[in-house]
């Protein structure tokens, strides 16, 4: 049993995606999301107070700046574009894959605990993340 | 086949909880091990010299201070207190769940590798992992 | 179904195997991959310019310098020399496993997504590499 969700997203930053997945899992098992792509990741985190999701972009852009700051002259994959190579890193740090325990048709989910796509690339893009449930 | 682990900690660092877990699979499969939490995480760490986990607890209070730092003041989700806003970078930063393959009834760990909670948070929590072996 | 891939590195930087990998899957499921060790990991990245991976070792390098670099002066596990304990803190900021959903036989690697093993020792190491499909 797999999908594919489409995401659209316009520029960096977290997009919830809990309701949509929500929707969609039954049954029991380990329900894994995997984004296809090498700028954005998945995360799991607060859902309660927007400012965490502000936060925490804000801190992932000050420990990876833009590659035309002057701390990162070092990077060498720079033409596609100042974000390019700092998305690419920040794909590495942070996941690619999500798994989720599923019991009863729900997700194990903590209370607090909300599924997102975070974007790197500061242009619009369509991201496609699969769903397995095993 | 399913079970919930609850662990008390007080105060940040590692807690390990290979044996717990060891005990408890069986069989053939792939075990998940998921946090329900956004402000502690699971790692794989060596679990022969103590001295590795103090050295990386510190490096990420060194990497993510407390939001009463100088360096941290562009945060704005304060209000939980300084360690919560940086417990929940960490939480971004390091795992919220592990996939550990299991054979023959053990898991395919390697020698030197240990399971451990990490508490991001300074007072005393307790926290929930669910392992799901499928 | 599980496999073990044995990997042989020669000093930091990211080996590919996706190959191999794509190679032995087959069928439908979730591909678990997981690395037997504490100072090495598992990354999907970029695989069309090999620049991205250069960067990326740099990256990290920098952002985990040599325990006998000046910055580092904190760390207390350095007796197996100044690449060892910054391996580990490498080894918990990036996956020691890779999920991959797999279909139809293949796995559901976006166009630019490769794996590889990214080696954060400067000896020459071989690497286990678990792989299980369920």
């Amino acid at each position: 049993m797999h999908r594919i969700f489409e995401i659209s997203t316009s520029g960096p930053g977290l997009y919830e995606i809990t309701r949509d997945v929500a929707g969609w899992v039954e049954g029991e098992g380990v329900l894994t999301l995997f984004v296809r792509h090498t700028s954005c990741s998945l995360v799991i985190q607060e859902n309660a107070d927007p400012e965490v999701q502000t936060d925490l972009a804000a801190f992932f852009e000050r420990l990876v700046p833009p590659s035309d700051d002057a701390s990162m002259s070092y990077l060498t994959h720079t033409y596609e574009g100042p974000d390019d190579m700092p998305a690419h890193i920040k794909a590495a740090l942070l996941p690619t894959s999500l798994q989720i325990p599923v019991v009863e048709g729900r997700m194990m989910l903590g209370t607090w605990q909300g599924i997102y796509l975070f974007e790197h690339r500061r242009r619009p893009h369509r991201r496609l993340v699969v769903a397995m449930l095993r």
